[in-house]
């Protein structure tokens, strides 16, 4: 059986990968009282005198949204929202499971990005934060822009920035590796869709100076015909130098290489150009742009993959859980750059210096140790940056 | 400490009254290969070219939403979609407590009649029902209404039919008890909010034939100025004899008075112009239109109240977790009259007749056994009128 069917009879069998559950028992009339009628009118009252006092009185205080339009599921594209569900019930088990987090999924059945935001805006007032998964770029960009103006709930798109978030913690430990400094790295990011865009930003916020994004039409540089917005603004903050040309051109000299693309991207030639120590992020799934062996045999030092069976697994669970988790433990207004570096250099720390190595750069994913360290660290850069309410 | 203090402190130190949890154990990659990526493309695939399979692969066979825009909760009234959360989580503790019904509470920040339907048909692809809940009247009809023509799953509006079916069971039990029937009454139902509209019609559809409902302004009847639209409706299917007046006027000789509406409303003069036998439900809450030893002094036969401290306690937690547990177990797309009719007569019978009295018409709602007939009578009544989809 591939894992594919398997998977299928799993889903079968269990119902239902979530559950909601009652945390309190109504066996009997005071029971009752106290969770509903009459009792329950007090808890609404001091909600209406005190918006905040509903983190207090219901759930809200540790329950968020996956939400959805099934517009870019995996790597499956546009299914639709209901298709989708089973892959927004599986993160809200991540989220559980990783970080505590009561996460509810919601799949919205537009595609409209006005539709979306306004949705979303007005069913907030059930959550203490909203996941934005699997929607398209450049939408996402917009969406994600506007509900974060419209909402005092943290607003967090993780195929972005749960993606950008390990990237960083990876090349942070590379760096340390390779004895270079991020200010003075060429950085390649191929694909410049919700994740290259959300990385490309982040490793800027971390002192980076020097990327350039490439599409499949080559390099984003000022001036390009026929971009969308996302890519225009990304033209006029990355690639300083203002190089054109295709990945085989713009690679050379380059010590970075970070895929978010598609199978085969790189190539083994295009690695020997790169200079000495490369390191290479190949995160196309299932299919990596290059090999971790081929990469090597290149000349690349250090290689990372989304998959669980090389090296080096670059994997949003890292992230999210912990992040979601700091940011509600303090109530958190938004999830900023500051909470976003701070779980990258938590989960880069959570490795200690002796275990450092090629091979060794990021914790594997299933390290409950990792989770606490990156909430923790979210929760004080919260603290520090003034987006936390508690 | 009274019992609203009892409740706020309850609802403190609860921290929620409901959660999210996983259903399945997420340890190593291989549990994530088969709950997430890369194995959940598939069942998403198998959605996609069939969506009732939604149904088989994830949890949505057993969830419904707890919706309100906060506009009519309990006796508080219009407090806002915020301020309703600690109500909706309450809810959603007793369906999962009484039906095994996974409940989502869903807050909605608008009270735009528009807004409020696409909303919902947005976000209805994770759910397998809608429980509308204290939204206002008028505009609950309406909601309710373009809801139902719009979605292939059950939209029901608790604090309408919950409360017209558990008012059908203590009449039937009544009437056995008074030998009377359905046809000869004459009923007068006091208040024409929400439950009062759904009583009317809903005991019409169960053979009664002279209802008079009145409001603040007295009988609602053909012809009366300044109705809105669902009193002119109302005023077209009952009220036979078109009588006008006060309530204290149409009261005389009514065999059934239902009060909806406030404390005291009713008096011990007016009982005493009804019928022989006459049969009260006071269900004003917490202060019901009379209480059952003034009725009872002026001549009334049975009384029943929205109360847990008198005998035949109205409550319409007998009713809404069996008919959803009956509506999900067969995937119905509707709670129609034939469902809501099968299952206050559940409800009715399970009361044997050897147990039958004046005090003793309605089952206790902490009776799950009663809760396991109304669904089963559901279920049947759902395949017989051929909204079962499984």
């Amino acid at each position: 059986m591939t894992i594919y069917e398997e998977s299928l009879k799993f889903h079968e069998e269990k119902k239902g990968k979530i559950e909601v559950v009652s945390r309190v028992e109504v066996k009997n009339s005071m029971d009752l009282s106290l969770a509903y009628t009459p009792g329950v009118a007090q808890p609404c009252l001091e909600i209406q005198k005190d918006p905040s006092k509903s983190y207090i009185y219901t759930r809200r205080w540790n329950t968020i949204a996956v939400i959805s339009d099934g517009t870019a599921v995996l790597g499956l594209g546009d299914i639709g929202a209901l298709s989708s569900l089973p892959v927004m019930e599986g993160k809200a088990v991540l989220f559980k499971s990783f970080g505590d987090v009561d996460a509810f999924p919601i799949v919205i059945n537009s595609k409209d990005v006005d539709e979306l935001v306004e949705t979303i805006v007005r069913i907030s007032p059930s959550f203490g934060g909203i996941n934005l998964e699997d929607i398209s770029a450049p939408r996402c960009f917009e969406i994600e822009k506007r509900l974060k103006e419209k909402l005092d709930i943290p607003v967090f798109h993780d195929d972005q920035h749960g993606t950008a978030v390990v990237v960083l913690s990876g090349l942070i430990n590379a760096l340390k590796i390779v004895k270079k400094k991020m200010e003075d790295l060429k950085i390649v990011i191929n694909g410049a869709g919700a994740a290259g865009v959300a990385i490309a930003k982040l490793l800027l916020s971390s002192g980076a100076k020097n990327i350039i994004l490439c599409d499949r039409k080559g390099a984003i540089y000022k001036g390009r015909e026929n971009m969308d917005s996302s890519k225009a603004e990304l033209a006029n903050i990355t690639n300083p130098e203002n190089i054109k040309g295709l990945l085989s051109d713009v690679i050379k000299e380059a010590d970075v290489f970070i895929g978010v693309s598609v199978a085969g991207a790189l190539t083994e030639d295009m690695v020997k150009t790169m200079n000495k120590d490369s390191i290479i992020f190949a995160m196309a799934n299932p299919t990596p742009e290059i090999f971790p062996e081929d990469a090597k045999k290149a000349g690349a030092r250090i290689v990372g993959t989304g998959r669980s069976d090389f090296p080096n697994q670059i994997n949003n669970v890292l992230a999210f859980p912990g992040i979601f988790r700091g940011a509600l433990d303090v109530r958190a207004s938004a999830i900023n750059e500051e909470m976003k570096i701070a779980a990258a250099m938590a989960i880069a720390e959570s490795i200690p210096d002796s275990e450092l190595c090629e091979d060794n750069i990021i914790p594997k994913a299933f390290n409950l140790d990792v989770q606490k360290k990156v909430a923790q660290a979210v929760k004080e850069a919260a603290i520090k940056s003034k987006v936390a309410r508690i």
